[in-house]
C-alpha cells in the first residue's frame, strides 16, 4: 500500500492568482506520493482580508506561495509565518530583482486590476470571443481574420485547443472534417491563417468515440466507430492536409497543452521567415 | 515624448510554457515604459531543439527564464547564457527547493508530458467540455452538475468568465436574461451548483452594446441600448438576485479574471462551510 502525503499549500496573491496557480500546477506532479491540499486567496488587498488568510495558514500549517506587491501587507505575511515557522516564499521577487538589474530600474506596485486592463489583456478577450465565435466550422468565410486555423475529423479536440490558445491570445478558428461532406471552397484558399492539421490514430479515435458514444447512451454500431470507415475518414483527412500542404500535428499521444504548445511553435516559426 | 525601452524575453520550456507565460504577464506590466518582445520555445526536450534556442538568444540579447528539469540542458543553456553575460533564471528552482526542505524529499526529474496527464488535467478538459456545452442557457436541464453557474444580462461577460473558471477546473454554466422572456423553473430551483448574479451598471452596459452594435453594422435604435429599457431591464435582474438569494458580483469594473477569481473566493468559502 502507498501512504499519501498531505500537504497544505496556500496561494495567496493580491490579483488573480494565476501565477500561483501555474507554478502549483508545474511542480506538484514532481513530487510522487505527495497530494497537495490547496487552499487560494485571490484578490488580497486589505489587511482584513489577510487577517482571514492568516487564521486558514495557522488552522492549515504547510507551505506558503505568495504574491503581493503591498510592502506593509507583505511584511504581515512573512513576519506572521515566520513566527509559525511556516515557509512563505515570494514568487516573483527572482524575476523582479533579474529584471530591475538588467532594466537599471524599479518595478512599480501596480496590483492586479491595473495589470489585468493591458494591452495583452483585451487581446486575450478579443482572441476567447474570436475562438468561440469560429468553433466547429461556423463562419468559415471570416477564417482568414483568424492566426490559426485547426482541422480535424470529430473528437481530435479542436475546440479545447482553440480555447487554449484563444488563452494565449491567438485567434483561432477550427473546422471538422465530416465524412462526404463537402470542405468549404474558403478552407481551401484560407493563405493568412496558419492551418494545421490534426492526425489521429485510428484505434485510439475509436476507442474515444466509443467511450463518448457510451457516455451520450449511444448506440455504438453506427459508422462512427465502424473500424474500416474510421480508416477512411482518416485516411481522406491525412491526404487533404498533404495536397494543401498543411503542418500536421499527430494529438494521439499529446495532451492539450502540448498540441497548443507544438502549434505555437509553428507559428512561431512562420514569423520568424 | 515616452521612449520605451524594448526587453528581449527569452521564455525557454521542457513543457508547455504556461508557467512562465503567467510569470511574464504578471511582471511585465510592473516596469513602466518597457515592452518586453517574447520569444517562446516550448516542448524542449534535446540538444538539437536547444541548439536552436541559444542561437536565437545570441541574436537577441536579452534576459532568460526557463523551466527545464533535465540536468543535462539545463547545464548546456546556463553555461552558454553566462558566456553570453545573459541573465538566466530557473524559474522553479526556489519553489522546488523550498518543498524538498519541507517534506524532506527530492522532486523527481518529470518532464511535461507527463505531468499534463494528471488527474488535474482530465478535470480541466472535462470542465472546458462542460462549459462549452453549457454556455448560454444550453442544457439548463444539466446544470445541477454544474460547480457554478453565472446568471445575468446581456454583455455581462458571462462566456468569457465562464471559460476562464472552466481553464482553472470549474464545470461552469451560464443562463442569459433576456427581457420578457421566461426563466425556466430548472434555474430557479438549483440547489447544488454556486449560482452567481452578474451585476452591471445601466450607463457602462449602453456603452460596451452600442460598441458591439456598431462592430456590427446593426441599427443602434433598438430597445437592446434604449435607457429605460435597459435600466428596467437591470433592475429586472438584481431583483430576481435578490429573489433567489444569489450573491452577486459588479462586473462594471472588473477584468473576467477578477470576476473569476471573486466567484473562486465565494466558492472557496462556500466549501470551507
Amino acid at each position: 500500500m502507498r501512504i499519501s502525503t498531505f500537504l497544505n499549500v496556500h496561494l495567496v496573491s493580491d490579483s488573480t492568482g494565476e501565477t500561483l496557480n501555474a507554478v502549483l500546477r508545474a511542480v506538484a506532479p514532481l513530487f510522487e506520493g505527495v497530494t497537495p491540499l490547496e487552499h487560494s486567496y485571490y484578490l488580497v488587498r486589505s489587511r482584513r482580508q489577510l487577517d482571514r488568510v492568516l487564521a486558514e495558514i495557522e488552522s492549515f500549517p504547510g507551505v506558503v506561495l505568495f504574491t503581493i506587491a503591498a510592502h506593509d501587507l507583505r511584511d504581515v505575511l512573512v513576519d506572521h509565518c515566520k513566527r509559525l515557522g511556516i515557509p512563505a516564499l515570494p514568487l516573483l521577487d527572482q524575476v523582479l530583482t533579474m529584471w530591475e538589474h538588467h532594466l537599471k530600474m524599479r518595478a512599480g506596485e501596480k496590483t492586479g486590476s491595473k495589470q489585468a486592463l493591458d494591452e495583452n489583456y483585451f487581446r486575450r478577450i478579443d482572441a476567447l470571443n474570436y475562438t468561440m465565435a469560429h468553433d466547429d466550422g461556423q463562419m468559415v468565410h471570416e477564417f482568414n481574420q483568424a492566426e490559426v486555423v485547426l482541422v480535424g475529423v470529430s473528437r481530435t479536440s479542436k475546440t479545447p485547443t482553440s480555447i487554449y490558445l484563444a488563452n494565449r491570445g491567438i485567434r483561432t478558428g477550427n473546422f471538422p472534417l465530416v465524412p462526404k461532406a463537402p470542405i468549404p471552397q474558403a478552407l481551401l484558399e484560407l493563405n493568412k491563417p496558419l492551418v494545421v492539421g490534426l492526425r489521429v490514430s485510428p484505434d485510439r479515435l475509436i476507442a474515444i468515440r466509443r467511450n463518448r458514444l457510451l457516455s451520450l447512451n449511444a448506440d455504438a454500431t453506427s459508422e462512427y466507430v465502424d473500424e474500416d470507415a474510421v480508416r477512411e475518414e482518416i485516411t481522406d483527412a491525412n491526404r487533404l492536409f498533404e495536397r494543401q500542404n498543411w503542418p500536421v500535428i499527430d494529438v494521439t499521444r499529446r495532451s492539450i497543452e502540448e498540441t497548443s504548445a507544438a502549434i505555437l511553435n509553428l507559428l512561431a516559426d512562420r514569423n520568424a521567415k
